[in-house]
């Protein structure tokens, strides 16, 4: 089961960004394509006063105007490649946490309408990503899902909506079973009845032993509501001292290998360019892709 | 507005050591001046048993004699490539946290009436650097800024002292407002009465936001107190969980242009050699070095 | 005092895996012997569900088959190189910090008895590792390494067998004295009744000053105890907040010159390859490498 698609980790808000420009975007864009990557999902186009393009709607609202529009490179490149440009909500990092979910929606609207007239011409543009990243305890931010992911369909013709939700497994605080992982997540699903198109979930919260479960269960509820799955293959390590750095190549196999056998329609990863990119500053993220490489022979 | 000056982190006492050779040094120092750069500041001559030069003073209290003389090497490559050179003083660790303030300027004295007689006559040695940092909460430090400047001044017929206090912002425990900031650095300008000439504070602690404002600020007390203002540009990323990896260059452009505004007469780093220089052992260092470049055709 | 072994961290429970193949830690393995490294020591054999060859007790509990066999790897790379390779015994990660010691032995005895089986005709196979890391705090593991340590010895003809404890110095929480280190260890050697052959006390916990003063001790009771004492020569920094990178080489070179003066017969290092080779994924392990050559004129 190979990674078929990665994140773009812009705006990050954990991971130290690499600094680079154009002419390496290109150089990273082409090291995905090399191994089979056909998709890129923005992960997010704003985060508090950041933004990955110059949102008008974001920067009266007192956003730092940002030097490079990344988002317009992205989907040139994207659009260059023939590959899908998943463009990423945006996240004000307060109003959601704090139980203002109305804001949330309501400064989003009109950034995804801006972004939509912007770029909706390009090729690649194939669909959207809902960045509020959820797991079975923070389910009162379906609303927000529902509602947001209604006027992005409205707006783009029906294009597909993508999440990515948690696991709340053994690496969590407050971790659950899996049988209350099924549970729950019938009750969002239910309740998100039918807005959202594709889910991914997150695969590194939950112990390597439990993830075929999980992902098995994740599998069958998409079948159940009538949505895509897909697993989000974490590529970085969670088990380390150093938050964080690339994952361990058996570990990215055993998870690969995980979803293949839960049947998951496409794995993509968190996130191609720092954990697993011959490009990358972290080198043993070289080494993971050249690992990667030998084993499915590409 | 550019980066024309640069700390050189030794003695480190948090940023992990990248082992370089006089060949390494002599790398980056022409790195630095190929973007301008005229000026470094040692941070400190020594910290705790760790010292840049084989103090006798310093190894009579049980310092550990250095295999390398830093601070013979760092003059001759300043003196070689036409840069100045700022000496920072000596910082226990433990007096000064502990209210031993005499014992702090005790233990100072010797050691930079050694450092002079040393060093002294290099043609690049410029002036000293005042090693402890300090914000509006630990004003009692002014008495040692006072009493340690006035003896490197009569050592070195008043050559320059520079310090670099940070802000009380919001990214410290126990965050002022402005309004704080203004009032109680005029009482200690007014207490050091002249004793210090330049001021550089760091950056990083306030948010993106509020830098213009503060600089703003500390260009005003300069001026009053007849002072010269510089700014420190910090180059690595406060906002990120491994402490600490390069700045994303949007963050320094957004730093670099409230420098601009605030009308602050030179812009140092801390530092070249970590987090900004193609040399660095974080290759995102690089990047940040190229993206720097560009912006301003260098 | 020259380091002429090193571990290998396989399975590495707090170190960023590098995610090397054959290729690379053939080159690494070079690097070593280019500057005398004549022995290597892989740290454990599986910890918790992971292991570095394909053992079918471990799988049987649970354990994940490994893509690649390490030890085969391992010593084919000794063997060809003309070095010596030590065993690391398995960790359960669990048994013996919860006070089950009988079932730490119990699931170690048939995994040592395999690996000798399949490994145990290298020309390489030097000893064994005792992989559980204790301080004087920790003594009751002293049973655990007596019986297993009797175990390794029987099977293999009576190879050595190598611990690796830590000094309880001002690092750890809960601190002790010298002489507590020599009461305490007096003790515990006495209860190892000359079941061990070789202690290399990891030489980071204490401080600089200190440490002469511990390698001392250590040398003075492996004397009276009939055993060979090493040195274990930390090549990672233990004072930066990021755990962990290469230490600075002034840092390694003091604590060589405390090994020499305390006349240990050998040092040996945690470990070459993340934190000392030109070939890391930090750089600053390179720079490491150029400063020991330097210095030792290899």
């Amino acid at each position: 089961m190979r990674i078929t698609g990665t994140f773009l980790d812009e705006i990050s808000h954990d991971i130290p960004h690499q600094n680079w420009g154009r002419e390496e975007w290109k150089k990273d864009f082409m090291a995905m394509k090399a191994i089979g990557i056909d998709t890129v999902i923005m992960i997010r186009c704003g985060h508090k006063r950041w933004m990955t393009f110059p949102s008008e709607t974001l920067i009266a609202r007192g956003g730092f105007k940002p030097p490079v529009d990344l988002v317009d490179m992205f989907l040139d490149l994207a659009d260059e490649l023939d590959m899908k440009f998943y463009f990423g909500t945006y996240d004000s990092g307060s109003f959601w946490h704090n139980g203002e979910y109305d804001k949330e929606i309501e400064v989003n609207l009109p950034v995804v309408e801006e972004a939509w007239n912007r770029y909706g011409h390009h090729k690649s543009f194939a669909g959207w990503y809902l960045s509020l990243e959820i797991s079975r305890r923070k389910a009162h931010v379906v609303d927000i899902y529902r509602r947001l992911s209604q006027s992005c369909k409205e707006l783009s013709g029906n294009k597909p909506v993508l999440i990515s939700p948690f696991i709340t497994g053994i690496k969590q605080n407050d971790s659950g079973t899996l049988e209350e992982h099924e549970r729950e997540w019938d009750n969002i699903l239910d309740a998100l009845n039918g807005t959202i198109d594709i889910m991914a979930f997150q695969d590194g919260h939950c112990g390597f032993d439990e993830l075929a479960g999980y992902l098995e269960i994740n599998s069958r509820l998409a079948r159940k509501h009538g949505i895509t799955c897909w697993s989000n293959c974490e590529s970085f390590d969670r088990d380390m001292p150093i938050r964080f750095l690339p994952i361990k190549w058996e570990k990215m196999l055993l998870k690969l290998e995980a979803a293949k056998q839960a049947g998951v329609e496409k794995v993509i990863t968190f996130e191609f360019s720092h954990f697993m990119s011959p490009n990358s500053s972290y080198h043993s993220a070289g080494h993971l892709y050249n690992r990667y490489r030998e084993h499915f022979q590409i």
